[in-house]
């Protein structure tokens, strides 16, 4: 259906989420015995068949067709001298993007992910969330479903990326309000602003906090006022992935920010999701810490755009080409262990 | 020349290792800072992109070319029942190697790496080394030089595996040797020995230490009382790489106690290396502690046959797609930081 209605039938969705196919996993875990190497040397590559297994309902699980779908937004708040780059530096990113000249493309088609780049009405940055709400009702609504769209019903595996100027500061002030904390806890660098404007950007996410803070009654809400059209799409792109079994590979910071106030409201959101990668974004390990998630992968990336998801496709593919190629301990004729 | 004449050559090339060409990673970093991304955003792939560059001479590596060896050997010291596996398995697997079936054949299928499978006289057992040496000097030699027959001189990459039941054994053994700490700070579990067989282990390290820890005096000596055929082979593998400057992904435990005796003698032997992954066997960590080297992934992957390096192999490949395929700002019309 890749459409939520209104407010109440995402908050409805969120509230009904589907389980993982639990025979699928057990098939597959099954099978895991019996392949030629000690049990459990493979570590995480093995959880992972498991986690696709469920998720696909499949005790052969594929990573084949990769859906990676980019956002894109304009931020109100990067008025402020949140960021180190000029607003103007989205709209610009969008064409690279288009072009296909930013590390995403090369990433993505390293890993043959079918990439869409989604621009989020560029021109009509949200409202600044230190002074007002980002968003309109209707306006956050129609970025979820635009993020929603982009799931495709065959997609085997899912990633979203995002790229706007400034966009750390909403994402910022997401996770204090969902997870608690001050303003200064979950703002880090960003791109890589200086000291100035990682002051203006804490007193910008304190702000927000203040005067959003007593109205961010649920997760739609909370979206509305204090994030964008880029995080927003994310948040119902996941969301809509599970609703249809897609997992998902998380990429950093902001990706995960999007849906921290779906995880404040229900943990299990996160089921059908890996996390790609911890990021160098300070709060991102305070976030995956939030959500239970182990990262597959530190490499001090921030760049955002779904870069570190991008490579952690190559990673379920290990994990899956090992659990459907290799031999069973039977048919290599290979003696277990003692 | 991929040969070692004798075992005076051997440490003579260990001595003489040539350095990575600085111009190329000069020339590397500069295209890195035009790149159309936050500078520094994408973290450890920058990195590997910049030691690629160096190692190949070229301010646009790549990684197309991926060589692979992956050694068996048995050992003496395997009949004091130090692993959970019969040691009719290490030929067991090689038949599975050879037929495709292990995790290693759908791995390197995955990154596209050429696998040679190189079994070292499987039918002639090292010696026991807890109570002599595990090899002859010539055979210690020809087991470096079987190694070093893997390097093909057009390889952009390298990575070696194993396969021994017993080998961590040895293993802890060289590490001990090399770097100091009692037998039991470097026995971990292996394949998954239980207590009694890890006891067992313990010993017999022990005595290899104090039966031929005198005797130690240098890195040929050391990987022939204390080593193994493919022990030995990485070793030999790994320096001859270093003499093509050609770059090597290190794989988990027994791949970086191969080179132990030889970083202990030179720890500039590291330089051409990448630790693809740190393992769950115990000592992997103050091994790479000791090597100066922060792993790439931490799967909690444990299986040997150079599984992990192989996975690794796209982490450097998505290092380089990025590096080599992204647009500049001025390419694409982004303004920079301001």
């Amino acid at each position: 259906m890749n459409r939520f209605a209104d407010p109440a039938g995402f908050e409805a969705a969120l509230r009904a989420l589907p389980a993982p196919d639990a025979a699928a996993i057990a098939q597959a875990r099954a099978r895991q015995a019996e392949l030629t190497k000690p049990a459990g040397s493979l570590g995480r590559l093995e959880e992972i068949a498991l986690f696709m297994a469920g998720w696909q309902g499949t005790a052969l699980p594929r990573a084949d067709r990769v859906v990676a779908a980019l956002f894109a937004g304009n931020h109100g708040v990067a008025a402020r001298g949140v960021s180190a780059f000029p607003a103007e530096v989205t709209a610009q990113m969008v064409a690279n993007f288009q072009a296909g000249g930013a590390a995403i493309n090369a990433l993505a088609a390293l890993c043959g992910a079918q990439l869409s780049v989604v621009p989020l009405q560029l021109d009509r940055p949200t409202g600044d969330i230190a002074a007002r709400p980002a968003m309109t009702a209707d306006e956050c609504l129609a970025a979820l479903n635009a993020g929603a769209a982009e799931v495709a019903a065959d997609a085997q595996l899912l990633f979203v990326g995002e790229m706007g100027i400034g966009n750390t500061t909403p994402a910022a002030a997401l996770c204090a309000q969902a997870f608690g904390g001050d303003a200064a806890l979950w703002c880090g660098r960003g791109s890589g602003v200086d000291e100035a404007g990682a002051a203006r950007k804490i007193a910008a996410v304190g702000a927000a906090l203040a005067l959003h803070g007593p109205h961010c009654t649920g997760p739609f809400e909370t979206l509305r006022r204090l994030g964008g059209r880029e995080i927003a799409a994310m948040a119902g792109a996941i969301l809509a992935a599970r609703l249809q079994r897609v997992p998902v590979l998380l990429d950093g910071f902001i990706c995960c920010a999007a849906i921290a106030p779906l995880v404040a409201a229900n943990p299990a959101l996160v089921d059908h999701c890996l996390a790609a990668h911890r990021s160098a974004e300070a709060g991102h390990r305070r976030l995956l810490a939030r959500f239970r998630l182990e990262p597959l992968m530190q490499l001090d990336m921030r760049l955002g755009e779904g870069s570190g998801a991008a490579v952690a496709v190559h990673l379920v593919r290990a994990a899956l080409a090992a659990h459907n190629g290799m031999a069973t301990f039977a048919q290599a004729s290979v003696a277990g262990a003692r």
